[in-house]
């Protein structure tokens, strides 16, 4: 029964849901002085070949005219944004990021990504778009123009009336998924911050997550250690049995599927992976690492938790190579399909 | 000028050597109840296919035949190995296993595992045999019988007359090559154990095995970090700034090359792993993870730092699949390859 809807619904997804659901993916540029304007139309001109669905971008539409030769047309509503998407880039024109150069993160160009965000979202909450795909802001310079939030997922939560730690952070790759159950974070405050209440919380975020957007009936969660080897009984650190295994106990006893914990080291070769749905691991780099390591180029973050879909490519700004027609696509591609069809499913989630 | 040595003697190398050095390797069988014997004697079915170098296996004969159907012929001296490696696996009996089932570990099998290592590192020693590749020992099962070292590689040390601290521990695939800084300890006391000394006694005994052992004349280092995102300037940890950067600071002083510290989550992907000769991490999993997510079957063990070439698959005894034909050789033929490889380039830098 694994991911069923996905084979019923495959060849024939795309026209199926475009008769039911019109409406675009709204994607924030993010900031104009970063590769987002970039990789965004980037992503538009692949449209074709990886079959994605229409979307609408937020943000200053010569931000991306000043690093793309492609055609550009600014909108004024979603519904327009569709009758344009087959011959042009759509930009819904929700900010102005003023004079900037690629490359030179401002405060102007912090306030234009923060107006694109707010637009986008505001766009999926309303119902006007279908899901909300976001590229990469720089924490620092929003920072300056008075964010109050850590993360634009935090952002997306408060927005959605869901508080902070009930947005899971999961990063997807074509045969990979990771949650990290601690993020940015020191790694000596770790050991401390992983608790029981924490590792219950991200994991059933995740089963829900898994079972909404991704059509998983029963997901089958992977529990990493925190020390080498898990602990080997407690002869190298005792969180394994003081922590992860009586978490993993009272998941057991709701119904949910869960390995470990397990050797970090050892779960993450192709046949590992082929033998869970996600992995959720004590730190940023345990679940980074292996996701980067296999899927550079493609990873996605996905927010679970949300009353509606929102996605990001898992890359940042990387202001040190803007404006030069270098940044890859491939994560923000994947971030869009991934953004439309797990709208799709979570549509009918709702509707069954 | 990298790896010229192995671009120079590629092809004829295994005849240039055998003139030179008719010496075989020496193979301890490990835990004769693990699948020790199980790949040594498929990766001496595998000799012509990866041109492998003679060796002779230290162990029970017995134990091989237990598990393996090939031919198999006991000699009295690593000479006579040379005379029957075509034909059978050699195997000169140091020890006995007395009766055993595998997959069912035993002092009697320590004995003998432990009898096989010391017999394997003294032929080595002695100058009879070239090299020393080492299969998996169950380190409880040692300990049960009086072992006092943490592990073979220490005790393969103290027979070399090499403190502990100065044997380094390599892992090495086909694509990478890591060095973890610190090693079986629990996560939380790595900030505490990683210190500038560690850090310049790992560097520098990792650049002279890259030379000594891999032919590496000036060796690329590239050190991880160990916070998320290396710390990002101090916000999420300072063990970046006051131990990582002081200690590269004084390596590049004394002419190494060194990168870093680095993010670890995007320092392993294939375009990053092309940059370096070796990722220098600061803890297990942060080495181990990458290396075994990569390159699974294929693992290497290699102790830097030894006047031996001293390497071992980078897997366990693994007692739950002994004796089922299951175990997967790809190790024990790339520990032999490289053992083999390493002999010769020792030879050729200390003749240089």
């Amino acid at each position: 029964m694994r991911n069923k809807s996905c084979a019923t619904f495959g060849a024939t997804r795309s026209l199926n849901i475009a008769e039911v659901d019109p409406r675009p993916l709204a994607v924030s540029l993010g900031d104009p002085a970063g590769i987002g304007p970039e990789v965004v139309a980037k992503a538009w001109a692949l449209r074709r070949k990886h079959g994605l669905p229409p979307f609408v971008a937020l943000g200053d539409p010569a931000s991306v005219s000043a690093v793309w030769a492609g055609p550009v047309v600014s909108v004024d509503t979603p519904a327009a944004a569709l009758t344009v998407f087959d011959r042009a880039l759509p930009v819904l024109p929700a900010a102005r990021a003023g004079a900037l150069r690629p490359g030179d993160p401002s405060m102007n160009g912090a306030r234009c990504a923060l107006d694109a965000l707010e637009a986008a979202t505001g766009l999926v909450l309303q119902g006007a778009a279908r899901a909300l795909v976001t590229a990469p802001v720089s924490k620092s310079q929003l920072y300056r123009v008075g964010f109050t939030q850590p993360g634009q997922t935090e952002y997306v939560a408060d927005r959605c009336g869901v508080a902070r730690d009930n947005a899971v952070m999961m990063l997807a790759g074509p045969s990979l998924r990771v949650v990290p159950m601690t993020t940015h974070v020191a790694l000596a405050d770790v050991p401390r911050l992983l608790t029981i209440d924490l590792i219950l919380a991200k994991a059933r975020a995740t089963v829900r997550g898994l079972q909404r957007l991704f059509a998983i009936e029963r997901p089958r969660l992977a529990f990493a250690g925190l020390n080498p080897h898990a602990g080997e009984n407690g002869d190298m650190g005792r969180e394994e049995i003081d922590v992860v295994e009586p978490a993993l106990e009272r998941l057991r006893a709701e119904g949910i599927e869960c390995a470990g914990p397990l050797a970090a080291d050892t779960m993450f070769h192709p046949r590992a992976r082929a033998r869970y749905d996600a992995a959720l691991c004590c730190y940023h780099d345990q679940a980074l690492l292996p996701l980067k390591t296999i899927h550079f180029d493609e990873g996605v973050n996905v927010t679970l938790g949300l009353p509606i879909v929102r996605t990001s490519p898992d890359h940042g700004t990387a202001f040190a190579i803007a404006g030069q027609d270098r940044a890859e696509p491939g994560a923000t591609v994947a971030a869009i399909a991934m953004a439309g069809a797990a709208a799709d499913r979570l549509a009918r989630h709702r509707a069954a």
